[in-house]
């Protein structure tokens, strides 16, 4: 992506600018991970290295790493940045396009397992799983590399996210914390749920077995889901049962955990 | 506070110089984090910077930033205060003043919230989204710093609390792990819910929009509350309902989380 | 256990040798983790004591204390090897004897309370809770050190884990993330659930009180148990109430979490 | 000293600011060390932590121990003050006032002995050691905190300076690296150099037993000083011998290391 | 530099990948450092910045900065090859091509000045101060970015080393440790050494002032040298005086210290 | 060696005891580094190895391999013990056993070039390298791994000390900073110098060739000595020569650096 013409970053600088002028004991941290760099991917990789180093993980191996990935395929950076403006549209909490960069860990955790599902998809499975592992570590976010996740996902908060190795989520989903996307055995093969676009699942969900999801769904906050869930629906309960449809086109936008039961 | 008067850090003191002479492998610890030190509010201070530290961003200056909060305004470790004679009264696994201080990371989340919320209130945005970034990742505890929250907090575990921008906590409450207090959509403004003094929230409850919580009332573990709760009663499920009155004055306290529901 | 016979130990060091020379970006970890060790024993000492190492505390110092219960109580490395079997033959996800070595928080953070429950034992009361915090934080998963808990147990993800004082959980169960096995109120006393062999608890679920969930018994995910649960049936619900019975003889092995009522 | 009329201050954080706009690479660096803080001394107090820190001693205990000496004993700021002027002043390569306090290591090495010896004359006899061993190890520079060091000293380069217990050295004398000032036996009581104002030292010159070096006396490089020196002359050789008047008043100041024997 | 025909970096890898078989305890160590690298310069730069990272200046900020260095001049990386060779051919206590490179300080510390070279050409005055900086604490040589060396030279054990500002050193040099080339006085300009090619220093000799080393000259250990040396004498005392020629072409080359005094 | 008989180690134990009650911040550093450990080899193992771990060595790995020295050969130990006694009989700033164990880099040194000449001698040559290389940046003290040294060893200060491959050192030497032992040419085979018994080395002496000290020589500080010299006689100079007879048995003991001419 030309310089001049990468608004994303350019307003990502602008923000950053400011905090760093106008808050001393940020000022360091900011000029290290942002103001120095040249692209928003030197920036991810950066980063995200920066999070995921340990005693026994090299913070400079894991930022040569991210930067292979995003050089080896564009689509994860163009997720990346799709994400951020997810969240940037859809949390009202999110006033700035660097506050998910620099500051969400669901957002972080997403952009690492992106990394992750590259080197999976690669055949490096072994690093595929390190990262898993200290994703998980960091951010209490367990995403299986092999999962298929699409952009424009706001994973907000992402405490206690966990999603199994066949998951397919398709591009534009919202998921709030502690929402599982499991299995219902040990037996190998697909098993996992399939998220359609648009989709809302409410804060500690969890949608066991291979069921679809389907477009524009709602699942409400603690509902447990066993069975596939039509397109534009609201099921809510333990276990969930359908309780009306869900007016929104697109409920992973709106964002209305309210659940209105048809009368 | 003087010295002489200071009750709990003479506890704890006289607790942690015997455990240091008890164990030699936490000697070390206990002396750097405690016994080097002449005030609560330095312990203070220099644990949580301890806990928040990171390779960008200096165990020095977060130390330096909490004692700032700390002496700015006194009710930060007032609340620090009374949060622990809260754990030491309500947790049943807590025998020792200093146990919450130096090892229950609900405790610690909450006390770093609280410096962080001191940012926000000072304008200093940036920086109190930072806290909330690291507290998210050190103790999977992600309360907005915009929240407000009383004094007397039993924060059990912490694991997956989330707490958004506009939640209000009154004094004297307890909250188990894995509790949602979040929104209902997206629109910003005053979205979350306002929970009162003396309620007690069972473990992975979550409680969502602006809805109060009465005073006194029981939210039950694993509930999924959409509705005002009125004072002194006790819902559950998913959806929550109202199962019976809460005879206690203050569950918080009583922490009896069997749900006896009225015949 | 002797070098020439210990299988378990060969088998990894077999696994991790082909990932050091096929992952050059691993071979460095691999190399100081597993394959300059001698044993199991070593292996886990060492890479148990990188992940709960912090800025005051040494890893050094962990190492040997690990190292020291694992000498002290036999019983604690032969959990450790029994959990990795039982990992490798129930979860899917799982196709190699190090990998949850290495790799799943939730296998690490059993076997660190397993040392710290040897402290527990031993009467070093405040180390043992100094471990627990920082499994706590490393892993977001929270077991009381005085809890019991057998071998061979699938602890998959481990997210948000709370497990109360007088839990005792035996042989052969497989626990999925968010569980709470919790307490009902502050008084003090043996207070928390039993699981008995054999049982499966899905993700979410939280058993509250001191109840016993029988043997070969299914828990579904996100149902809260008040009552005890007789063996070989299945619960579910908010609070949960008996759908069925559970067929296998070991729901734990079987890893079903398919609710299926009884007609 | 008063904010307004710290000229030295003011004129270091100009020269940083313009440093860390100019330089992303470093803006971190200086941010942190430097601009964020509100003192020359704070400054100092965290710099020099940044220096002494090591795995077993955390940098905020240094850092306040540092700060407590400059704040007991208000000399200690002055000389690191006057010792920036006289670096400023006589060597050529130092262009600026920030250029000693944040790059030049004999002057921080000298700056963290100042401490030591206050630390000494307190009675803190093992803290002073462990700060001398620590400044051995780091800038190479191996000063017994019981000497005693005047103000405006340039310790040129530092590297291999040791110096004895029982040294005085007085007010604007410059030294150059590898200078011993020594003992000649095991005996203790008042064994060492004492060395009077305007001395230089040149490079690699042993000084040893208590011998008086007058004021205003050049000593060659390389020189071996076993007999005391009158003032105003220059001593060269193995051992020295006079070559004969030192013209200048000072020859800390000229630092003219040239040896010109007198006809 | 092609792969295929780059022998040095075979050379390296080869006797690196002996080097991990052999020695487990060093395997995590070469693979990071060496055998994951994919050129010479790769290493360079991540073995060069893990010398100089710091609690202050992070790790991969320097390795990118050194990769930037070696990318915009490739005559520091022929300097830092031809030193290798020069180590390799000059010191017999060094066997190996890989052991300058992983091993010797005085190796490390002149390509970390070659960086620091580079930037204060590049007009990046502080920057190359930080590099000078750090290399002066972790190598305890302490070059001054603006002097001029050259190629083919063993700076060896380099504890001590000194040079000045306005210093030259011609290819293929000899040095030993405690050497140092410094100046005369306080004026600024051009005030120090120039040493021509194949010159030998011994250990610990002091040259001061502008003054040159002819072609081939030896410079006996502690001398002090004050006067210029004409080409192919060897000079020896405190001050130095001519002892005799110097019958090898290139005495860098002979490294012979004897002093053979003509009769 | 048994417990009860263990004088120095009692003597340490009790000195910093005393030290950590009166230094609260000290008690953390000694704990950790002393206090909790059984046996004197247990400190050497764990000091010597917080000293020489980095980014790339951890600190486990190296105090694994301290011990596993330690124990294949008791020499190691004993020579570090009667190191200990030189060092308080012959240093008059040593005032406590205690002392050079904790704070004297030129002790520790040396015990770590016990350890990397044990690996020499074990045909572990490149990691003896790479403790060399450690050796040479934390201390400024390179000693070739393949040299002998003997015991009762007081290296004082030690900044500067090089020491070639061929080097004997016998027991009972005392050498000061800046010292080298070094060869004369490019020539492999035996080419360093052989100290004997009870010399005494001076600051900044070098001693270059296949040459003999005899036994109680006294070598001046700034001598370079390039003759062998007899049993009993006093040397200095550049380059030196005998000035006299040494009449103390033991120089290294008498540590008496005055320089008497016989008339």
């Amino acid at each position: 992506m030309s310089h001049t013409t990468d608004n994303l970053w350019q307003a990502i600088r602008d923000e950053v600018t400011t905090a760093a002028a106008s808050e001393p004991m940020l000022a360091s941290f900011l000029h290290m991970t942002v103001l120095r760099h040249k692209s928003f991917d030197d920036v991810l990789a950066f980063h995200l290295s920066s999070k995921l180093a340990s005693a026994t993980m090299d913070a400079r191996a894991l930022m040569e790493l991210i930067s292979e990935a995003l050089q080896a395929d564009p689509l994860i950076a163009a997720a990346a940045r799709a994400d951020i403006q997810a969240v940037r549209d859809r949390d009202p909490a999110c006033k700035a396009f660097s506050t998910p960069l620099l500051f969400f860990k669901g957002y972080q955790a997403l952009q690492c397992y992106r990394v992750a599902h590259w080197l999976w998809r690669e055949g490096r499975e072994a690093l595929a799983l390190h990262l898993q592992n200290r994703i998980s570590e960091v951010f209490a976010v367990d995403i299986h590399p092999a999962a298929r996740i699409g952009k424009g996902i706001l994973l907000d908060h992402g405490t206690g996210f966990v999603v199994g190795e066949t998951v397919v989520i398709d591009d534009n989903v919202s998921i709030l914390q502690e929402v599982t996307l499991g299995g219902t055995g040990k037996e190998s093969g697909d098993r996992h749920p399939k998220i359609r676009t648009g989709v809302l699942i409410g804060a500690g969900a969890k949608i066991l077995g291979n069921i679809e999801i389907g477009t524009g769904a709602k699942v409400g906050a603690g509902s447990v889901v066993l069975e596939p869930v039509p397109p534009h629906v609201t099921v809510v309960g333990v276990p969930a049962h359908i309780v009306g449809n869900c007016d929104e086109a697109q409920p992973a936008q709106a964002m209305d955990h309210r659940i209105i039961e048809d009368q």
